[in-house]
């Protein structure tokens, strides 16, 4: 059987074709700062939205057509769904995938069922793997579907279900070691509240560190050595979720003691839920030296909900990518595209068109935040802004050399002045046009 | 004296470079679509935001330096900025400019001579008019600085307001039809509400309507035959202005009777802050037989209120375009730069820089724009997305041939068959990165 | 069986009980301004969130515990569960309900077989409403649910989904007629786009135009006076819906030569989304005579979606009633609770605190603002507040006595003064909290 | 000269009443959970919107009228604007009032003048402060109205602009512990970015931290001990403030090593800005030992900017006051009034309305929330919620006596069992209803 259409059949038929696998643009093995593209980009698809999403949206039921599914929780449906898979990751050729143990597999009657299912379908997995090279990003634990983490998983007011979702990472972990993921990843899910006349919030986030804290001591135990990763996002499907932007993951870790065992996994639209550009959260994560993965999406800045859409804006991945680069680069993490194709692009070939396009929209981004990179486009223009930080009064207050008493009295003979330059927003918004052009 | 550089002096050094002046891209000469890219886009320089701008926010006062400007009020003053604006114009090769007649003239003690000055000023810009060739785009009447207007103008609680206002556009009338002016635009300013406990919406707009009637009455008089334009914004300065958007406007025109006699001022950044893209609000306009000339500048996206930035996202400004030229180009509208540097770049040399680059970028759009529709990208998708109504039912329907007994036959003999297909989101987006990679 | 409590059952516990029935403050038969509050209020239930929702989001299944249902598409089941749906009317002293086709009735295989299910359920609707005296105060077509319907219905590029459409709400009026419905609901559902790169809006409007006048004509053939409504909303589950608050809706009715047919059904959500308060959408519907119905429900402010949450703040019913009240009351319209209980919220029992909770909210709310109503709170305020059009110039500007040259003469001989007065905004903020106190 | 009315001659006159002074429902000595209402409440009035405040927005200049200021930056005006101000504080029985150092004082023409002058202000400030009893809540200095601050001040890309803040702040501290200030407070002002691609985010906190270290440093140096605050603000005047919210501004502290010397004023419309509720970060900074001080006011849901209006919705008192006696009330802060009247609300009169309906809405919400706190009516919910933690398996993981392998045999062994009880949100909106009627 054989879901997709080979890309390599493809003829170019122009720009104005509907045939997208024409226009493929991005070229995995081209050099880019030393590194092949594929090496920077480490693309990853998920699992979930592409194989397990449906289009159901709370207005009406799935419209999505998968000819290779035949619907039911069978294991073998699910094995079958895997192998068509990663046809879907090799024809793409994106190197790295990514699920939740419930997207791979289907819960089963009782906890040992489950993992008992989930197993199987690893056997697959892992045996898809080593066929076709494709390899695991990172795997997680889906705690926020089923109706026992109606009130969170680990900040959960029901202390079973946080014994629970214990027993589930702890089979989701050994799962995605089993698999060599290079990852682990907890995104909050549930874990938040929506109404905070009932919830006890210190108490829940205690629960959460010491949730966390078991994760670090299984992982050594099992020899586990990927990063683990926490995901920010403010809201949806809790009115607040706690770990609700980048800065507040930190302040958490923080306090918790956990900051040398997590770093982050940045999403677009959750950023943009929180009211952060992404280029803004990856540079603090970056500076806070967590700069871990991203899901790459986008949002309808429009809208208001996670609309998970696949990200194409040449200024977003221009600035993703910049980001990226200016940090040293994703590690082991990747490029994610935890994005979902529109309800009413319910055809197979919806999803190759979806991830093509996207593809080459990133590496267009990469490219052309390598070239402002070559010329130091920006950095020369910053460099000579925060000069007078290099010598003089600006260097020794680095330097902790100086102190209140000194700067008065630095500025009273000095006299007042303090000349600014330009900012020149203007001028530096239409440099990036300039790169985009030349690109 | 010179206050700007000369364009044609600037040699080109390459994407990295601080000088904007040689990146200029746009050529006013070249043609698209039959027509000289200057004659599609009409670009238009505000004076407020660009001679009467001084960088003040809520949080601290004005940071531009203009060394033309004596910043006092005194005729002469206004004369002499009018000179260095034509200086300007001339040198971004701007065809239009466009006033509210508070910035190009200071308001003196009384209406009187408040008018008085206005045709002080006017008489200077009659002469720089003639003498450089740049046109006035349209001219408007300042009702909401002034104290006077906090409660509105045409919409105020105190009649004496409605008067002085009714006085204010009379005269701002005459001097748009001596200078020629091609347009005569309303932007509601504080016509709207802060409260709606002590405010009686119904009687505001009767008087609303009312005074538009009056204006176009005088129009007749004094022989101006320009097109009146509204300008649609959802809130500031007022928590609710009634022009909020393009479809209120057009209910608030056909509830008075005023659908012949004005067409629509669309912006960009009132358009997203009412919740609608620029391009939704051309193709509503458009649609409605409305769209009249546009007022070209860019929010951000996630912040709240009116930043006016000036538009250099080539996606902005290949929508713009588009639908500007599907509903056959601006009539004697314009693409006008009511956007403003921001308050760090107050050097000079940052209005041609903001300028230049916004031009560039609406010329690029209008170039892709083309591209796509000189290969039908997107009409040939619509089309055959709209066939059946072509033909067959559909056409019936589209006759009024048939009501719902008929549909009702039909379906039950069809029996329920409604093939759908894909609306192919991904793809489409994709297709229009080729353009923009193309032009 | 017997699934909910009788609330007569029931003693007063004190405010800290969690037994909610212990506190209903609504006396549906308190007379206010010369009525009895359920004649004001004319409270209704919504079939779909209440009897069909089941707590699934985009995130996780359903929790409801439903224990009347067996979970079946039988029409046993639907019976049964119109038989329970009634009870709660009652229990509830809810006067009215209102429904979907398909919340009421399973689809069936074929149109004609959904058609002999949904009046298979009818019998019951019927007989139930006989013995209950409970009656209907609208019915509707859900068209946004099954897949045909994902571009839309009467707005799809599908002429084949308009005439399926045609045939659901051919059958829907019918059974609404059948019924004795007061009102018969269009919601848009779908009816919008999620991009305009693939859209022709203008054609897809004619359509929506032509469905309506369809509906019209079938309503005299068979005799039905019900009111027709449409109900604004801005966005979800498209990006931008047709219907995008209360003056878009009123420009469609007008550009379509509808208005005299059609009101408006607002809800508070939508207003909300739209990027207004629900009093401006209640006095902006008032004084363009279109006010119908409301769907009374909040969302959260800080959320951008359509939660749908039982509307309890007390500034909210207040406003609500209060401009319900200035406009004449609702008509054939009723206060209808489309409004759900949280995922969380999954006991049956949460369904009665629901209702209970806001049903005395809109009670106390009508108080309140009878009470300002009764002192003239406002009214007193409004009218000095404007008394300046109740004589000399502003009566004659109301008279269309003068024209801009008179105003101009006015001004100039008055000579510029203009005083105003204090809009007093916090003032009044604080006179409508004197109010809650009191009532 | 009498700039205000006194309150003690007023008579009640009924709801009705335009008088606001009639209505006062604060009363000061009330005991509420063993303490008067002005020790829990702390009222504070700001000097900059009450006494410097014009009404200017970014569309028209300033309406107050303010009989007692001459408009000019004399000395001998701003000496004689602090008696006024101390006039209104005592009639309004605020306790404390905050100040910026350019507020009370004019700036002069070296940093040498504006000391001596602010020096002058501060001996009237003092001597009023003995006279009436009022005292100092905090200082601060204002580093971002200057155009010298329009890059930031303490993360200026200029160094000198650096200097100048440390030595205007030295001076605000010096100031600030001589009349006795219980706080000093650093709202970021301009502390953030405009455009993150001129940016260098880590080389400005960095600046920032060692800022804030002499800033600790200093107090020691002068024996100042009142309590260093930061103010959490999201965006404006800045696209980004790095003090975005309650997390951020902890996590910022934590990476600097200032979580000991610093705590967080909190301000509603920032709060909602943020994307949060008050009552979140409230008990955030609660939970992270960090609750210092409020900004009473309120945001208009429905723009997105920062309004600060006054707070008169019993919903937010309530929740304010709730969370601030769960946290154990304010310490050294205060109910800051960071408020002020509409542009419209133009007369002193308004000042006094606004303020006293205010303080009486405060004073309501802490009535509301000490009688649910006296009956336990959320307490006892949340207590029996959480009480699988206090016991079981529960109290082992609290205790940190269980790891992974310990909780999935747990839940082998016990079956999936892991019931849930609903969350009650509709119930709980009630409740709070029932307290709002009963005070």
């Amino acid at each position: 059987m054989s879901a997709f259409p080979d890309i390599s059949t493809i003829q170019y038929e122009g720009p104005q074709s509907d045939n997208p696998l024409a226009f493929r643009w991005y070229n995995p093995d081209e050099i880019v700062e030393g590194k092949s593209m594929k090496e920077h980009l480490r693309f990853s698809i998920v699992y979930w939205h592409t194989f397990r999403g449906t289009g159901a949206d709370p207005f009406g039921p799935g419209t999505a057509v998968r000819p290779w599914d035949d619907g039911s929780d069978s294991v073998e449906n699910a094995q079958n769904r895997a192998r068509v898979a990663f046809e879907l990751f090799e024809k793409l050729q994106a190197p790295y995938y990514a699920f939740h143990d419930r997207d791979v597999a289907p819960e089963g009657d009782s906890l040992a069922e489950s993992n008992k299912i989930f197993d199987a379908v690893a056997d697959v997995l892992e045996e898809e793997q080593k066929r076709s090279g494709v390899k695991l990003l990172w795997g997680t634990a889906n705690m926020f579907s089923n109706p026992r983490f109606m009130h969170g998983a680990a900040t959960s007011c029901n202390a079973d279900v946080f014994a629970f979702g214990a027993a589930q990472v702890k089979k989701a972990m050994e799962v995605t070691h089993r698999l060599g993921g290079e990852n682990y990843v907890f995104w909050g899910g549930r874990e938040g509240y929506q109404n905070l006349y009932n919830t006890d919030m210190k108490r829940e986030l205690d629960h959460l560190g010491a949730f966390f804290h078991m994760a670090v001591d299984y992982a050594k135990e099992i020899g586990f050595t990927g990063q683990f990763l926490i995901e920010p996002k403010p809201k949806e499907p809790t009115k607040h979720q706690y770990d609700s932007d980048a800065a507040a993951c930190m302040n958490f870790l923080r306090s918790y003691n956990l900051e040398d065992h997590f770093k982050l996994n940045l999403e677009t639209n959750h950023a943009t839920l929180a009211g952060h550009t992404m280029m803004h959260e990856l540079d603090y994560a970056g500076m806070q030296g967590a700069l871990g993965s991203i899901d790459a999406n986008t949002g309808d800045m429009l809208l208001g909900w996670d609309t998970d859409q696949f990200g194409t804006d040449y200024y977003l991945t221009t600035q993703t990518m910049y980001y990226i680069l200016k940090h040293g680069g994703l590690g082991s993490g990747g490029v994610n595209f935890d994005a979902k194709v529109r309800r009413e692009s319910f055809e197979p070939i919806d999803l190759f068109y979806a991830h093509i396009g996207s593809m080459d929209a990133y590496a267009k981004g990469l490219k052309v935040a390598a070239a402002m990179r070559a010329d130091n486009a920006l950095d020369n223009f910053i460099n000579a802004r925060y000069s007078s930080w290099d010598e003089g009064i600006g260097a020794k207050i680095e330097a902790g050399e100086v102190k209140f008493a000194d700067l008065e009295k630095y500025m009273l003979d000095k006299g007042d002045s303090t000349a600014n330059v330009s900012g020149r927003q203007e001028l530096i918004e239409s440099v990036v046009n300039k790169y985009l052009d030349r690109v």
